[in-house]
């Protein structure tokens, strides 16, 4: 993984309830089922870190998801794929706001 | 990698000529020389990604950087590793905002 011209896609969750331990957990079980998609090369899924604090830092999401694809169309694949729509479908009345990140990989040489 | 605990830190840069190649490559060579610090265990560089545009998606950036540490410690080491001191100092007239997540991964279990 992490070849170059990967697709890193980063999400970032702002629960409705923010200080709900339980709605983060639900979202993180529900971001679990997507491991189901075969088009995500990696999933990580994972919580504001406790790194020091400064300007730029922002740390005022609850629970965010990065995954890899091989290229562009399997991200697109995947934003339509049954497993991801029945997961927003499911989940979505968890969060009001939702921050989107993808990147293509342009580094490390291989 | 991709270890549960890992620490992700995600950065984002908007150039102060948001439209000139140049700058972005200069960018770009600037952030391979973090290449050298020892606590950064995976680094990614790029660019936007073509994915289908949508409302979520925020693909303003114009240059990012993707990096792993094995704790909290360790990335706030880096933020003061002579490296990325000089990497900032020589660099940062390129950019006019900077967005960093740092999330730590609870998934995958390992």
């Amino acid at each position: 993984m992490s070849a170059r011209n990967q697709i890193v896609h980063h999400v970032f969750f702002w629960l409705k309830n923010p200080l709900s331990v339980d709605d983060a957990a639900q979202l993180i079980d529900g971001l679990k089922t997507l491991k189901a998609i075969p088009q995500i090369k990696n999933l990580l899924i994972g919580t504001p870190a406790s790194t020091m604090k400064r300007d730029v830092v922002d740390n005022s999401f609850q629970v965010s998801e990065l995954m890899y694809f091989d290229d562009v169309e399997d991200q697109d694949i995947y934003q339509t794929h049954p497993v991801h729509v029945a997961f927003v479908e499911k989940y979505g009345h968890l969060w009001n706001k939702v921050v989107v990140y993808d990147m293509i990989a342009n580094e490390p040489e291989e």
